[in-house]
């Protein structure tokens, strides 16, 4: 199957949005999203690079001079590999929209832009120290070479995403490969950003640059683009200016019922197996609980094997109905740090970091 | 009553820890808690100061010139009363300590180092742009009083607690009255700060000086002390040194069960009114769940009226015990946000912010 405009082959179990495609979550997935599952969100047409001729170029004034890298020079460092979740900071978008009776601009998601995979690169920390970092830096921007985000006929440049120094030392790689096989052109071909627990926005794809601040990065990618409404102004009503906005960072504690969708039918007085996943930020999924009666009472899920905080961790929860009719399920995981899911979706303009309660609506056979 | 240190007088319903006291619960407390069972905390003794030859300092880079201001001055201005819950950092301390084998330094708090008052005074607003606030200032420091802090040899001088300028300039008061009263001495009299949703550490007693920043304030109160493991850094394993760490600053969300104590017996098969409160640093109380089977199935309370979202919410949740034997009771609020309760305590050397999903152990009678 070939796409409209990239000639990326993908698979099927996809929703569309124009080029931007989601995974269908009850077309069961396995635990690593196959990269022919894996969803895609490009801001621009993803570019064609000779991996031969790529380098990456580390500058800026937190670092001692300008230090270039082939895929070659990446390769002979130390390699890691890793299970880590993606998410993109619209998932959910659309549903944010039906809810408030109008729809946010941007790609008009579902709850399928997320997904897990095995990533192969070498650890940012070393490309960093390799380039002679200084201790006054304070930020790390990266920008890819796919082509600069126009809106509305205002030039914005290309994405870039400036991550806290102490992040950029942590954990983040530089990766070459998802699972084994080189990264798809769609997944950033031939090298990008792996951000453990951050929204998608800060994995940045085709990287070429990679700058080293020693203040801090303004501009419209910090300064303007994803940012949402601080702790406080997030409870302001739909509609109303927030006073004040910060930067989108780690993801949001979240859980999906992936078994059944809206509308599926159950038999009366026989078990079924609900299942579904959880993930947040990195603390570490610690609890997930199920409600079959619209969030009046609920039972502790059984938590899966824990494949590590940046991993989704599967639940599982036997539920028999007793009575014939619809239900409301609901799902909803706390983490070790006691973070959780609202009930009430919180609203912000772009339609950003959505972690609401999500509901299943399903029957029981009479 | 008097108390043997300060001739403060003070009701019944307190558990003591030397000069500081908190309030207990399962005696009845009113909405308000009065002045007489209202917890105290002091690093010093509290001074003796004549209201009328008291003034307030308002100086700093971020504000034009001195100014400087009487009680009849602050009181000419236009004034608001308020409620405001308030609570200690190290709230629940001796339970930390308990959990883990090891008492964390400092006052030994059960979970009474908390309450709610009418307090009455001017917005600091309305002050700071009274002293001519200017456009570059950051953060707000106040230091009252009461003698500086001497720990082991070293003065570290008078506590001094900087608020960013935007929560200053939002909902702080300066306030002169505690439930109708003028405050008590133990409660900052003349004036202290009433900072919502902040811990108490940020509302300075008998308030003397008020210095606006144009740049960040370090120093002991802020770059070493009330200081807790970042996000990710809570989850080190206790004994391990955290990676870095982060101000205190608002409430963590945190529930309590008010009307049983452990050990509480209750009768078989009569419904029993479970009572208690929920709060949070400011984004409102959405949710609180009950569990009597120590956490494996939760049932949603029925929450009192609103009284703003830095009061107390109170919740019920009526009770019929089916069989005789030991329960464990537990609570857990959700706020608006989606914040929750961990269900294992979160480590931190100093103690502070605890917020576990806690346990009431009761007995049903044969």
């Amino acid at each position: 199957m070939l796409r409209d405009r990239f000639d990326q082959p993908i698979g099927d179990g996809f929703v569309h949005h124009g080029t931007d495609v989601e995974t269908q979550w009850q077309e069961p997935v396995p635990y690593l999203t196959p990269n022919d599952r894996f969803f895609v969100r490009n801001h621009t047409a993803p570019p064609r690079i000779d991996a031969r001729s790529w380098r990456l170029l580390v500058s800026g004034d937190g670092v001692i001079g300008d230090t270039t890298y082939s895929l070659a020079d990446l390769r002979a460092f130390t390699s890691r590999t890793v299970d880590r979740a993606l998410e993109c900071t619209g998932n959910g978008r659309r549903l944010f929209g039906e809810q408030q009776g109008a729809p946010r601009p941007g790609t008009q998601w579902g709850l399928g832009a997320i997904g897990v995979a095995r990533w192969t690169g070498v650890p940012l920390a070393t490309v960093l120290r390799h380039a002679a970092l200084r201790d006054d830096a304070v930020q790390v921007t990266a920008v890819g070479l796919d082509d600069p985000y126009v809106e509305e006929g205002v030039n914005h440049g290309r994405v870039r995403r400036p991550l806290p120094i102490a992040k950029a030392l942590d954990d983040v790689l530089v990766a070459w490969a998802m699972n084994g096989e080189p990264l798809p052109l769609d997944h950033g071909y031939p090298v990008r950003l792996v951000v453990p627990g951050f929204y998608g926005t800060y994995w940045v794809k085709h990287l070429s640059e990679i700058t080293v601040v020693d203040e801090l990065f303004a501009g419209f990618w910090m300064g303007t683009a994803y940012r949402i409404p601080d702790t406080m102004g997030a409870c302001v009503p739909p509609g109303t200016a927030p006073k004040s906005t910060v930067p989108i960072g780690r993801f949001n504690v979240r859980s999906f019922i992936t078994s059944h969708a809206d509308a599926a039918t159950l038999p009366l007085n026989r078990e079924t197996l609900v299942r579904g996943i959880a993930f947040d930020g990195g603390a570490g999924i610690t609890e997930v609980l199920f409600s079959a009666d619209g969030g009046r009472s609920w039972r502790t899920a059984q938590l899966g094997k824990d494949l590590g905080n940046y991993s989704f961790r599967e639940w599982t929860l036997p539920f028999t109905p007793t009575a014939a009719g619809p239900l409301e399920w609901k799902v909803r995981a706390t983490n070790r740090l006691g973070e959780s899911q609202p009930l009430e979706p919180l609203w912000n303009p772009p339609g950003y970091m959505r972690n609401v309660v999500e509901t299943v609506k399903v029957n029981v056979a009479a």
